[in-house]
């Protein structure tokens, strides 16, 4: 416990698939965001693998940094390297019992699963009874999948013991929560106050300069927690604060808007395709891309709901599926080239009048690796984005990265292109 | 230094706005992999805040650990909270001291970057300088954007200091391997064996009964090391093992080819694409999406060169657009629903004929949350890969999961089945 009462977390996810990059971990992100509204202060996201020791090692490491709270991830599976439940039984020097009405719940659960696929129900019963096994003294928490957790009082730290699988842990979260020791701990926190500002055209000095001159202007800074980074394209700059420092936080926010207000497209955290829609209103967009190859339809679909907004989407990657499927003069790609301002507006043009829609955006460009010229280099993208009435804005800059990063920052690019034009405004600068 | 005289590793990411979950940590998997392939041991990956002392006690765990190399990402920007060197250079028991030849090469990519942004160059060269202190008797590594790195001798240890953004990480990632001191500590390694089976369509719990049967058939599974997990919808048996243990690999191998070989899809981790994209051979593909709105045509675009087989793909979001892109006959839809193996195969007709395509798959299912019925419930999804001459197969299952993972797994799933109708065999069961 610190000095201002609150709750310390650390979060430790285990998995040698995990460790060894070959699965990136959704776990420690997500059950971060969650400690977080809750108030609780995250210290640090361990990884490590199945070796006993390493998970027996971060356990007493986070006790020597004094965490109130330690949450797991994986390690709660039938196979022999599934270890969590006994290393973290032993760490907190409870004996491992069958919990009897546990193996019941397993059993069931597993029975039905075999049935389904038409496995050996006993075969794979024997491989999950291991599950069952549960430190004494231990809250167990009702599988989502066939792995129950635990919520282990640990020598006056809460160890809440959780699966792998992202399902199956964020459906058990609330009730790992619920659980009496949890509820104690949770009482001494107290939630953060945040402000979430999102610009999208400026590097990341600027935001530095502005900062340092909010600072010198006398705004107490030190009162809150300020993060700044560079996401998807865009710039964050993340505000926490506890109680009493609203002042401060309100002095900042005015600070930055009078600074970098034309960059900023939101002080509350939205992700700029729910801006998209929201100034979208009762109109209809599609989308017309090559080499973004459907990243930017999918993202406009990501959310539920976005089938009121979203009419459709062409992944025209050859100049055939561009001049058949959105009406694209041929001889346009031909004397212009399939990459030019031309051809995005032609393609623009076609998603419009194919699709119906009211609004559309078409992304050309060449991602890389090869591909490049000297006129037209990797990264060289063209953006058109355009209403039925004819309004239109458009832009082909150079984005520099690796094939992921111009696909996915092309995106980006794309969706703050309509957000402007939307806005019935050109992009500063 | 451990007893098989092996090097072992810890990766040390810092970084508020990934230990806060808002962004999600690429360098940590990727370095992971980097060092697997030189035959270093990673033995954990730790995500700290921007607070020293957060950094400081991460490193001296590390030391503790036994670690003979630390790498560490991330805080090495302009900004106040950008304190990696220097934590460092204390921990390794240096002076930080101001690095004039760095300074001019700094200075110069900030000029040229201000003068691109038309932004004041001494404001941004003011907040950059800071960049170039450097701990004594460190190897400093150009940078790839304006943060150089370190290679820094620590009592015996290696630690290696690179900046957060990936792209910048992994261009500068192979001249910090060239400084002598990480040369010195990498010729003490010797590189993995590996072995990647990827499988789909059955459950863990079945490759847990088959190793358990291959280890009591005598293999020596010991001598391997052994990580299985599920990934993306596919299960994953990945082996690495030293020198010297060629046999049991290949016994463990056989005994899995033997069991479960009609599930098995690669023995050396090729991802799903780019087996598809081996089957099509000089065939081209095409793909009518719903529900997965864009995320398979996305998957099928990820790699250089996929144009070669990617014909185009069409997000068909609406009935509207189903039936004027893709030509499915509105009545079909009013009769069976939009979400029904009938509109799927039309979609998939439809994909064939527009784009000129020799293969394609179609998609159309209820990503939920909303919008299940008790017939066609959330996750219920329809596939169907055709070829132009008229080979089909469909398949409609529930996909369990929330939105995101319905949609996920309906892009393996769909890729799985064109292997399967370009192998020209049924999928088992």
């Amino acid at each position: 416990m610190r000095d201002d009462g609150g709750v310390r977390a650390g979060i430790l996810v285990t998995g040698t698939e995990v460790l060894s990059g070959y699965v990136t971990d959704r776990n420690g992100p997500w059950i971060s965001e969650r400690l977080a509204e809750l108030g609780v202060e995250v210290a640090h996201i361990m990884v490590v693998g199945d070796r006993p020791e390493d998970l027996a090692g971060a356990l007493r490491y986070m006790r020597d940094q004094g965490v109130d709270l330690v949450v797991t991830s994986g390690g709660l599976g039938p196979t022999a390297d599934d270890l969590t439940a006994e290393v973290v039984g032993r760490f907190a020097g409870r004996e491992m019992v069958l919990d009897t009405e546990m193996e019941g719940k397993i059993a069931a659960i597993i029975e039905r699963f075999a049935r389904r696929l038409r496995f050996d129900p006993e075969s794979v019963r024997e491989s999950n009874r291991k599950q069952a096994m549960v430190p004494e003294g231990a809250t167990p928490i009702d599988p989502a999948g066939t792995a129950p957790g635990l919520v282990v009082p640990a020598h006056g730290q809460v160890v809440i013991v959780l699966p792998g699988p992202p399902r199956e842990l964020q459906e058990m979260w609330p009730r790992a929560l619920a659980a009496p020791p949890a509820q104690e701990l949770l009482a001494r926190a107290s939630p953060y106050r945040t402000l979430s500002i999102r610009m999208f055209g400026i590097p990341e000095s600027e935001l530095a300069r502005s900062l340092r001159e909010i600072a010198e202007d006398g705004v107490a800074l030190e009162r809150l927690e300020i993060t700044t980074c560079l996401r998807g394209g865009e710039l964050v700059a993340d505000v926490r604060h506890r109680e009493g420092a609203e002042d401060a936080a309100e002095a900042l926010r005015s600070g930055l808007e009078r600074r970098l207000g034309q960059f900023t497209y939101t002080e509350s955290g939205e992700s700029i395709e729910e801006v998209v829609f929201w100034l979208l209103g009762d109109r209809t967009i599609a989308v017309a891309e090559s080499c973004t190859g459907g990243l930017l339809a999918g993202r406009l679909t990501l959310r539920p709901g976005s089938s009121k907004w979203f009419a459709g989407g062409l992944v025209a990657y050859s100049n055939d599926a561009k001049a058949e499927m959105l009406g694209v003069d041929p001889a346009l790609i031909d004397s212009r080239g399939a990459v030019s301002p031309e051809v995005a507006e032609a393609m623009a043009d076609g998603a419009l009048e194919r699709f119906g829609a009211d609004v559309a955006c078409a992304v050309t460009g060449i991602a890389g690796p090869e591909g490049g010229t000297e006129e037209k280099p990797v990264g060289y993208v063209c953006f058109c984005a355009k209403t039925a009435a004819g309004e239109k804005l458009a832009r082909d800059p150079v984005i520099p990265g690796s094939r992921a990063d111009v696909r996915d920052r092309s995106v980006v690019v794309a969706l703050h292109l309509v957000r402007y034009l939307l806005e019935g405004r050109e992009p500063p600068r």
